[in-house]
């Protein structure tokens, strides 16, 4: 009997920039001519069926006027676009266009794109580098820091995937102008949940300027574009690879995720995690550690910004109850919630722990009350 | 316009164990019990078909006594199994039996059951730890180190996968006794083709022995799991990304992969290698970094391990020539070859290169010749 030992410990630096603007689509071509992927010529544009003709053509005809090797891959919108078959979809067009290694991806769309095609890029050929360009509040939010990328199945959302962190991010402000407002509006939510779990000051200033994001005020935009990565980066880069601290985003989310799923993704990811905030928010009420008026607040600001605040009649709540189960934070069997600390704080439990086991009666007794 | 720098710069440590030794299903257990991975207490044993009732029964069998929770998830056997559709097969499974993040996988079995069983782990709620408990001289020598995971698809092999490294190695050397002379003779494929790119004195070892490592001799077959680690591991530690040096292990797989292809998986991984060996060691002749004697004593040791050393006639050739451009080494369209610089010791090119753009044409000719 021998041992062989492999040493392995090195110091990875994953660090990337995050440009906020507006039509940065100049940008992005100068930064690759400059280098930003080294000598890369081959790049897949992977976008989706609505982003195609509003910026993608555009950036696809760029790279082509610059003499890059490039192809368009396009796939339906909609978050029930985010499986497996996608990913399949994608690699088997790179595949057959004869894309090896020497390649960069780069997602043009909201955050089904950019989780997709991060997770495309983490696999294909072992990993090729991507470039995130989001043209979503949501992907603004959402998928600019934290380096989450992941599928759907049937039985479960986001929990097939990996960490994978792009070259570089572009938010792209001008191209909220576009968005209905239901997907303006599904943006917010995840806006509101970065205030709801980080700054109060945060939180009052999206209540107070919600007619400016809707109207894509420049400078209230960029700086919340700013904030939101600011709040999600403090958390993220104390806790990459999400072992306690990170599951505080995750805020509105058991209770969101569920009923995304439930409802057949008729509901958009913001609007399911804006029933979830308040299922959450009452749940910390009845825990003692959010106060009636903290209850009021987050409905009525989610309500300003055009989004559900209540479980929709055709959701059949005991299934609800039950896809709870699927949350990635649970654990031995137990359901654990993250829990709001009055609005702009957590609660931070024993052994620095983040979310809290609570029974299924508590849980469905709120998912009944809403 | 504003620039919002996300930092991720930190120290990364993989290193792990590779045990080598007889019946090390005990030690693994006594591992799990002492922390390898933590207080991780389930457990999904991912086998195949074949090793299932030899290995993988006992291995759950003795997780299940001693009190962990645990499922064995079994595909069919063969290389015809490493595709997406098994990856997603185990993760439903494990989806169904709900699995979460705190989990770990254990692969039984040969280097088809760890890239695949890695491959899963590393996407699983965005990677959960993994063992593998090798039980053949092909996942001994070629999958132990490297942390290479894939799978294939019907474009090509070994193209969609990722970086992943376990928490620990078993090779079981008393498993080999298992082994159907055909798996025997393709694992030695991989370990005489470490001979081939890195030491003339394994080669020697290995071809003076060759009757001993059929007899599955201990202190033989010891040596060989140890000295197949070396290798591997002198390379991959230089490089673990694939960048320049470690393509060096990639001799005979550029002509034997496509050979694996295009045989409709007939032929075994190092079978196929095989002919690859030949075929790559005739073109660094042809080239002129290799003598005929050293091209005769690489036929003669392949021949010796029962391994094929020309091309079967039910395979077409030109759909060979064309299937090399599957490989990942290919770059701006053009055919790479690692090269043998006699035996022990490979080419290096201008600029750290190690892989030599070789025209269609030549390959053609080589490919025509055996």
């Amino acid at each position: 009997m021998s041992v062989f030992n492999v040493e392995l410990k090195k110091v990875v630096d994953d660090s990337y920039e995050i440009e906020v603007g507006h039509e940065l689509e100049q940008k992005l071509i100068d930064d690759i001519k400059a280098g930003l992927v080294g000598n890369i010529k081959k790049f897949a544009v992977v976008t989706d069926s609505n982003v195609k003709p509003l910026y993608a053509d555009k950036i696809f005809g760029m790279l082509k006027d610059n003499g890059y090797k490039c192809d368009l891959i396009v796939f339906p919108a909609g978050e029930t676009s985010k499986t497996r078959e996608t990913k399949e979809f994608i690699e088997d067009t790179m595949l057959e266009k004869g894309y090896r290694r020497d390649c960069c991806i780069i997602a043009v769309g909201g955050g089904v794109v950019t989780d997709i095609a991060g997770f495309v890029a983490g696999t294909y050929g072992r990993g090729v580098p991507f470039i995130n360009y989001a043209t979503t509040l949501l992907a603004a939010a959402d998928a600019s820091v934290g380096g989450k990328t992941a599928v759907d199945t049937p039985l479960a959302t986001n929990l097939i995937g990996l960490f994978n962190q792009p070259e570089k991010v572009y938010i792209d402000i001008s191209t909220w102008r576009t968005l209905p407002q239901r997907q303006l509006s599904s943006g917010l939510a995840e806006t509101i949940k970065h205030g709801c779990i980080a700054d109060r000051k945060f939180f009052d200033y999206i209540s107070e300027n919600m007619d400016r994001i809707f109207a894509v005020d420049d400078e209230v935009c960029e700086h919340i574009a700013h904030e939101n990565c600011k709040v999600k980066y403090q958390v993220v880069m104390k806790d990459e690879l999400e072992s306690g601290l990170r599951e505080i985003l995750n805020l509105g989310h058991t209770v969101g995720r569920a009923i995304e799923t439930v409802s057949g993704y008729k509901l958009l990811h913001g609007e399911a995690v804006s029933i979830g905030l308040v299922a959450e928010v009452k749940l910390a009420e009845k825990l003692g550690y959010c106060t009636a008026e903290d209850v009021k607040l987050v409905a009525e600001i989610l309500e300003k910004a055009k989004l559900p605040v209540a479980i929709p009649d055709y959701i059949d709540r005991e299934a609800l109850v039950k896809k709870l189960y699927t949350d990635k934070k649970v654990r031995d069997g137990k359901l654990r919630f993250v829990l709001q600390k009055g609005i702009g704080d957590i609660m931070e439990f024993d052994g620095g722990q983040y979310a809290l086991p609570v029974s299924e009666d508590t849980a469905r007794e709120i998912i009944m009350s809403i």
